[in-house]
């Protein structure tokens, strides 16, 4: 592992070049993970365009106290430094190291972090890293998609012992199937639910980030389940809408519309086209069915450390896929007062076409 | 509970009067859910100072078309926008409303999202608002305060059931006692549990911040578990440490020791007080008896819609303490490659003297 983290800054190392900074201070924690593998809450890295340097201008991660132990266990090939006050001490250094620019993330640096910054090191020039490390992430490691794989393949085994355990039923209520997901998922060792699970029933079916509650489910519902196990820091994502007794017209009719949407995003995961095109092709569909403005978020998100990354599948998305990118595809159609369905997958851009990570069935299943 | 969140608005307005700003654009979302209860994960917040402006330049709550819904439920007194693009659109809306000053959260706006918030109203005079709504949320009221009582009182059920149906036993892994705990504290009826549940055992009780292995416990070994349950988006946060097995003589040194410091941080808690004075009162008791240096983090800290929030009791923390401030009192002593002990309480300061919020003893409990 400290190989991969290695070769990923060496990856930093040479934006650096493009960006004619000398070094580049990384304060945005999930990056900093990336980058050296280190898990705590609090951390920050100082990246140099020459690495061959072993003074003070080399790479070194900065945590504190508490992470004495942890930060040694998980990045031994890196300096460490121990100081409650990580980003002006690493800013100072760099100074001190005779640097005169440094890329710093604009996008994560609060104003008032900014001056902080600026007051340890007022002789350095400060410039944006932009997203680069962002960049970097949203194309995967075979290492890194097998994770994801492995946290796909445990939110589809929980949810068909879910389902074949008959713990969606009449009368239990949205807070105890969301407990109950959670649970086999963690019993099929996810260290952790991606994110809050939502099992939205009936009209709440309707509400695209509804939170669970005690109303129980009724013959006629939709129950829309959206949830994801994290597996070594990466995260599965995956939405599945499930009729609830024999489901009417309507709801054939939507959930009908919301698949052959759903089939045409996947479709379009091609290497090189950009993401604004994939959201336009689902919508383009949906809104020919009349229902576009019933369709109210965009199309899908890169996965990875977070639950929501780079790219963004949306209007106005100017990036384009790169082989080995993983995504979601989840159009949704909400019907206020009746009922909505969403279905989403997790999938890796191939250049042998897409792969599919959430392998549920998308068939509509009526319980 | 509109009327709770009107009254707090209010107060930010006597605040807006201070910094001679007409608005406040309040960007942190915890503070959007305090000011209005909105609970969503995308919202923004202007607050005018002259709230009895009936135009533009009222008081707005902008989301996304994902909460359309939610937010009429939860802010049903508050006009709301529906726009993805929030901040540059209410940056824009209040420069049309005529504002020459606005006051925003340096401490949470981004340097990209500085500039951006300058782009969309040029006209504007940005100043900071500091962390007046940290500080106003410092000092909660009655039902907050009852909100964590009613978390911490989950904490405290769901450890004695831990222990009493023989949840911590020999050979038991830490990730299997945490899991059981989460599991009581949901069952119990925390919405969440307030973060990752730490569960350490033997020599990895001497890591402050351990996440749960694989590890079983044995005997000789100490056990810290630091757990918290979470109640309509209030947290508690207690640790206890326990004795699995006759305690060798250092290990009863060391608790004694710990429990005295505690003690006397449950003490200092007086309205009035420097924060800085509480932790120096129990750093110079752990420095006395040689273990300054095994004591390797703050004192404690504010505890309400988040976990971790003002005041901080730590060195160089120059708030004082105030009437109705909720704070943790957790020392410790590491002791690396042996074991370590933490207790931590959650109090409210009052003037009357502190409230003990986590009633579970802190006498030595051996297993």
């Amino acid at each position: 592992m400290p190989a991969t983290h290695a070769a990923r800054r060496d990856l930093l190392r040479a934006r650096l070049g493009e960006l004619d900074a000398p070094a580049a201070l990384v304060t945005r924690l999930v990056n900093v993970r990336y980058l050296t593998g280190f898990t705590g809450s609090n951390a920050a890295l100082l990246v140099a365009a020459d690495d061959a340097d072993d003074g003070e201008g080399a790479d070194v991660l900065a945590t504190d106290g508490r992470y004495t132990t942890q930060s040694a266990q998980q990045a031994p090939d890196l300096p460490r430094l121990i100081d409650r006050r990580l980003v002006p001490t690493l800013a100072a250094r760099a100074a001190r190291a005779g640097l005169r620019r440094l890329a710093y993330e604009s996008h994560q640096v609060t104003v008032d972090g900014l001056r902080m910054l600026t007051e340890a090191a007022p002789e350095l020039e400060l410039v944006s890293l932009r997203s680069a490390i962002e960049e970097l992430r949203s194309v995967k490691d075979e290492g890194e998609i097998d994770l994801l794989r492995q946290a796909c393949a445990i939110a589809d085994r929980a949810l068909a012992e879910l389902i074949a355990a008959g713990g969606i039923r009449s009368g239990r209520s949205e807070l105890q199937i969301a407990r109950d997901l959670d649970s086999r998922m963690l019993d099929l060792g996810a260290e952790a639910v991606s994110f809050a699970t939502i099992v939205a029933s009936g009209p709440h079916s309707a509400i695209p980030h509804h939170a669970p509650t005690g109303r129980g489910i009724e013959p006629g519902d939709f129950v829309k389940l959206d949830f994801g196990a994290a597996c070594a820091g990466y995260h599965s994502d995956m939405t599945r809408t499930i009729a609830f007794g024999q489901p009417a017209a309507w709801q054939r009719e939507v959930y009908g519309l919301v698949a052959d949407a759903q089939r045409i995003g996947r479709e379009a995961l091609v290497v090189g086209v950009e993401c604004a095109a994939v959201d336009a092709a689902v919508r383009d569909r949906i809104t020919a069915d009349g229902h576009g403005e019933h369709y109210i978020h965009g199309l899908g998100h890169g996965v990875g450390l977070e639950i929501h990354e780079a790219p963004l599948l949306a209007k106005g998305a100017t990036d384009r896929l790169r082989d080995r990118m993983p995504v979601t595809v989840e159009p949704g159609v909400y019907l206020e007062g009746r009922g909505g369905v969403r279905i989403e997958d997790t999938l890796v851009v191939r250049a042998t076409g897409p792969e599919l990570l959430t392998m549920t069935t998308k068939d509509l299943c009526i319980l």
